[in-house]
């Protein structure tokens, strides 16, 4: 019998095979998918209890078939054929990077990452995962950020709702023998994640850990990459991070284990998804140059930067951690709203993607940033208004432009196609002539006020008479041309946009 | 007869001399003053209508005599004596650098350096000088930047008071005949800022000019750096700024010659007063590590990175133009008072020195930072409460500390002595233990808040539980020890200050 999916969903295999012994390390298992000459190899994996499945997200309609590979006898050799339909609506495949500097999903439509950052979410009670679905439901995040390992940090100190290891008869983790229970679950999530078109930046180690996940034998990690990602590739919203503060375990995890684990991503996940790293202190970013890491993870601060980051990688920014809005006693946790919406207007404008988190304190340390639950700050509605307006432009993602030598970089500014986005950040100036139109005609120009969530025809006023500034032979203008400016309210955290009509 | 004047006072010699031909190119004078074995040699100046003048600043109390050194008979072997008693009160010698990072008057007082903008004002009607001088009397600046030349630019496009020079017959400006009417103006002016303890950080040249000043040949600029510090050396409250944005004048003054300044002031300064120059593009900062550069002068809005610039050029750092407070159109005049007093604090508490100017659209556009008069926002008053507090506390200069990797460069601290002070800027937490001292005894503690200017005792909290954090063998914290925290309310821009009682 042949089964129908769409593509980009999950077609799974599954077979009986041995339960004895350690499955997990004795038995290998893989899948080869064929539509003509082309041969995709997909790796299969142990689900306990005797339960062997490989997992398969076509890439292409028409009918696939596939045979079974493995060093058992009754796994080894089984063939089967689906049939794949065009995609649902909705699901427009994995994000790839497009451009450069951007992504895209498979079929081209522009993915602009709006990512949150719920470490263990997963791994709360169900109630909490549901109202953390729910809220996912109505914010427009398109990203988040979320951990296999459960997390060991202040406010966040609760036991997880499963091991991710099994438990011998001494009662402790064996981390040779994962816990398929608990990889399902986390699956389930992903996949509803997936449903709510929201990419799962699945994160593989961390160091904040009392159970001993983070201590693992080196050999013990590879076997875990691997397993995570024949479980977990077939999903079309993941991405993967390598980690949460790599750096932080480089004593006990050596930088040619960091590069392994990409490797060994790359070998078991067939449809290439998104590979990149986190650090943790500033100056400790991993080398994105590397051919094996899709696009730049970074935590910073300093948004203004994020030109510097493109230049020094080639690849796009997503700064996942450009501090979080908050009131924690950490530092990278209580920024204001405004300070944080302002970071993400200022990184995208600068051709990058920045990442959210909210860390209020709670009597029951129910904290977004690990917990998900509720949203409780102001940044995310703006977050969500920012994402809908330029969602309404994208092409193939705003590039960052000059708009005239004397103030480059200090406000920011990007185009895509015909639309062209300027935003001020703390610059308050009463009129604004820089990177406007040089011809006064065919352009709709509007003012964005990115905290009030508004969005007004701009009123046009003569712009400043370009003011010669002379020394010796030269002349230099201190304006750019501009054939109008624009009037704006004296505050904080305006943008303009110019359209060609 | 013996002239008595207090050290760092000026004692002026005056002497009669030819006035045909060009006495500002014809004639050569100095004096060497001397005391005891010690020679300081001091260069004179014509001061137009036949009268000559060397003007000597005496670093060292007691009997000092002189002799005229001149290719004029008349000029040449003229002695005297002159008699130097104590200085004034009020008078702590010329700033200088202290401590490699800092500075400090010559009698060893801590000069913190709070400096602000009026780049033309002594070039605008006598009144509208007055009301600056009765500006910065209130006002708490201790150093201003001002040009000698008149500045040609938007806002500021008014005739000034005097020529800079002469003009001939036909009504041009000759550049090879200083005019002295101008220069004895503008001296008064810098006298007038020296009683009210302010450092004149004297701008020779810029490129925002319409009346020739920046055209002039190597030759002429060289002799007027020669004669303008001839004239002005002996006030000692003089630094020097060869260029407001010296790279926008590198296509008609290349680099070498910026250094023959330098040099030019080396050769004429007998006191060795602060050298340093600004640039423009952010990109083009003047190579500060240069022997003749006691300081860097630097303009740059993302003051995070004074860290940076230190260990750069291992010289105190003076960001002149961290951005302004004002609503102009150009970028680098319309930022918030909160961001440019946010901008000072974040400077100094990571071990150098901000400056200020105000940039408000004004229908006569009498706006400070070109022509001073009167201040109309509100950062000046909160940067005088600043350098009010932070001088009760100077000893050897604020240097930057690190509290805590975890942190590193999210805020911004720095001690003296047993001061510490850690200032949060953007971080708005409920509690703060970083960097807080490991016992709890003999400590006063005290919370500012840098906006509303109060300074009030802290509420002492628990320091959070240290959590920690394993991964493999290692343990690490998650928090720098500390016996405890303090309660702060949650708002941007506050200090924590930790005295040892």
């Amino acid at each position: 019998m042949t089964k129908t999916i769409a593509q980009w969903d999950m077609f799974e295999v599954e077979l009986t095979g041995p339960s004895e012994g350690n499955p997990f390390v004795d038995v290998t298992l893989a899948a080869e998918f064929r539509q003509g000459g082309r041969v995709v190899r997909v790796p299969g994996f142990y689900d306990g209890a005797g339960v062997y499945k490989v997992r398969f997200m076509p890439d292409n309609p028409g009918a696939w078939s596939f045979v079974t590979r493995s060093n058992i006898a009754g796994l080894d050799g089984q063939t089967g054929t689906v049939e794949v339909t065009a995609p649902r609506a909705g699901n427009h495949g994995p994000v790839q990077v497009a451009n450069r500097f951007h992504f895209a999903h498979a079929d081209g439509t522009p993915f602009l990452s709006f990512g949150t950052t719920c470490y263990a979410w997963t791994h709360q009670p169900l109630s909490e995962q549901q109202k953390t679905l729910g809220t996912l439901k109505k914010a427009r995040f398109n990203k988040i950020r979320m951990g296999i390992f459960p997390k060991d940090y202040p406010y966040n100190v609760n036991e997880p709702l499963h091991d991710i290891y099994q438990r011998g008869a001494d009662g402790e983790l064996d981390f040779d023998r994962p816990n398929p229970e608990a990889f399902r679950h986390f699956e389930s999530q992903v996949a509803a994640l997936g449903e709510l078109g929201i990419q799962a930046d699945i994160i593989m180690l961390h160091p904040y850990d009392r159970w001993g996940y983070s201590g693992m034998s080196e050999e013990q990690d590879y076997r875990y990459f691997a397993y995570a990602t024949a479980r977990l590739a077939a999903y079309h919203n993941v991405w993967w991070a390598l980690a949460n503060e790599y750096d932080f375990m480089l004593d006990t995890k050596p930088m040619r284990q960091w590069d392994r684990y990409f490797h060994i991503i790359e070998e078991n996940d067939p449809y290439g998804h998104l590979r990149s790293i986190h650090n943790g202190d500033p100056k400790a970013n991993y080398d994105h140059r590397k051919a094996w890491v899709s696009h730049v993870c970074i935590q910073h601060w300093d948004v203004k930067r994020t030109l510097e980051w493109r230049a020094a990688y080639g690849k796009p920014v997503v700064n996942d951690e450009p501090e979080y809005e908050g009131n924690i006693t950490e530092a990278w946790g209580n920024i204001s709203a405004e300070e944080l919406v302002n970071r993400f207007w200022t990184t995208t404008l600068r051709g990058g993607y920045a990442g959210h988190g909210e860390t209020f304190r709670h009597p029951d340390d129910l904290i977004w940033w690990a917990k998900g639950g509720e949203l409780r700050g102001e940044a995310w509605k703006r977050i969500g208004f920012m994402r809908d307006l330029l969602e309404e432009d994208a092409r193939n993602g705003f590039e960052p432009i000059e708009t005239g030598m004397r103030f480059a970089g200090r406000v920011s500014a990007a185009r895509d196609g015909d639309t062209t986005i300027i935003y001020l950040g703390e610059h308050q100036p009463e009129i604004w002539p820089y990177g406007l139109p040089k011809d006064d005609g065919g352009y709709q120009v509007d003012v964005i006020d990115t905290w009030a969530m508004t969005v007004t025809p701009a009123e046009r006023v003569p712009a400043p008479e370009n003011h010669p500034v002379r020394h010796g032979a030269v002349v230099l203008k201190t304006e750019p041309d501009a054939a109008f400016a624009v009037k704006l309210p004296v505050k904080p955290y305006l943008a303009i946009r110019v359209r060609k009509k």
